[in-house]
């Protein structure tokens, strides 16, 4: 692959420090059960990574038993206390913004040697929250993003290998103990993941360009048809360019507000980086220049079509 | 289906119509056998439409000998002024800038029952092309716009359901003669295409918000990432909400030219209309208004939510 990854684990040193070392993990305990909370509990079910698959049912979310019937989850949370303490790994895939509260709320049952996640698309708020939350207990906090996200919500959309072969960034902090890094990241490797790690800020810097403005940017082109006259003949005519392109404009509204907020410094650089791209586009129309506007369209066509190349889609 | 088409032909009325008359087109000359003009050779000879379908081998274009071997073409173009003279339908499916050329160098050989007809994304001006070049016979020139594009390009990429099922729009001049229009209204409906019918203006307007904008909004997206020092990285971890909103910018970037100099106008309209919703984005990302956020971001994916429901993908 022609992009380099700076620190990235290889899967097979990481396989043979996990041969080496014993870390065990009995229980998981998962909040927030929809496309990526449950698509962990199908693989660490398939897999038979935990002994037990635990997912706390949320009053107004999504009804959790017909998931404990299908067998995706093993059972309900009966008594949060109980079930904190004794959870080996708690994963938040709630939601970015209710993940403060939940980590308030599970502080002071945790026992030293539970690991907690995330899986938000933001991480230096939510690394920030944890700090404030965990308190001491913020080591044994790691950040992660798988980056398999997608329009789809909810736990009906869970797929077994939603992971595979999928770029996972940690954030661990400077004072993470190393157990704690390695069992996270091998809990990842067994969700068929490729793990990184990066600082909060590269992170969100980086997602900010990739992800986050192309999904503000898609949600904007819908809101511009939205607002003509001739909406509908618009929309009827619309075709695969568009289909592709606006894909991400379905995306959970919930979601994409609050990483929006979460990482709007980011994003407002981009933005802005953005609506001077779309100044040299202006110019080039209204100067008519058919030179510059062939070599600008070439610049991003040839790197879109080498990128296609270089990655496994 | 939600959306409503104005003017659109009814499939059952039409092949009631062509069984009542009898339309018979014995040669089809295709200049640029690419995507479309491969694909409509490789539909024609399978539907067996014409006796013989000719291409016409432009200097330093495709060599097209190949597919007369593998029979998507009967035969290449040996005398432009006899096979020009004796061409039922001529199908010109190059770049947009190359129309008026063309139309030029064969007005002089154009018997007055030949139908002459392009595949370009524009309408306006290759319908003021074709009255410039074709003078008086310039009722035999109606343009056509299948909205069948793709970032591919090149014969090797045709294909032969192309066309099914998707919208062929027509834009026949007020002078056009009705044989004509229904003669290529039943060329499109065995390409297997849904005709629609209207003026040049119109459809400049519609294709330039749902096509050409986004078009040019992902190669900007593209730029950006390309201007930035990190872009390796970047270009490592974009995953499939890139790779789908940006599978457009692969697209020819002598098309993507041609075109968006053509409609530049109601483009430039769009562009602008754009910013502004970019500009209500930063507003609400500055103010942190969760609530207005959510609103922006809901109206835009209920809408594409619905698209997807009601559209044959």
């Amino acid at each position: 692959m022609a992009h380099g990854k700076s620190r990235q684990t290889n899967h097979r040193d990481t396989i043979s420090f996990s041969n080496n070392s014993i870390i065990r993990m009995k229980n998981i305990l998962i909040f927030g059960v929809g496309l990526i909370g449950g698509s962990i509990a199908l693989k660490s079910k398939k897999t038979k990574l935990f002994e037990q698959i635990i997912a706390v049912e949320r009053k107004g979310g999504t009804i959790l038993s017909p998931f404990v019937e299908s067998g995706m989850l093993d059972r309900l949370v009966t008594n949060l206390e109980d079930d904190v303490a004794l959870a080996d790994l708690i994963v938040i895939a709630t939601p970015v913004s209710q993940i403060s509260e939940i980590l308030e709320k599970i502080y002071p049952y945790l026992n030293s040697k539970t690991l907690i996640t995330d899986v938000g698309s933001t991480k230096k708020n939510v690394m920030d929250d944890a700090s404030k939350a965990l308190k001491e207990k913020s080591i044994q906090f790691i950040g992660s993003h798988p980056i398999a996200g997608s329009e789809k919500h909810g736990p009906d959309t869970a797929q077994l290998n939603l992971f595979e072969g999928k770029n996972i960034v940690l954030t661990p902090t400077p004072d993470t103990p190393t157990l704690m890094s390695e069992k996270l990241n091998k809990f990842w490797l067994a969700m068929g993941g490729s793990v990184s790690i990066m600082s909060p800020q590269e992170h969100d810097e980086i997602f900010s360009t990739i992800s986050h403005l192309p999904h503000l940017l898609a949600f904007s082109l819908v809101n511009l048809i939205n607002n003509k006259e001739k909406k509908e003949v618009l929309l009827n005519f619309a075709a695969s360019g568009f289909r592709d392109f606006s894909r991400i404009a379905a995306s959970s509204p919930e979601v994409w507000r609050d990483i929006s907020i979460s990482n709007k410094d980011a994003i407002l650089i981009d933005l802005n980086l953005y609506q001077q791209e779309l100044q040299k586009v202006i110019a080039l129309l209204e100067g008519q220049d058919q030179d510059g506007l062939k070599k600008y369209l070439t610049d991003a066509s040839s790197t879109r079509q080498n990128w296609t190349d270089t990655k496994i889609e």
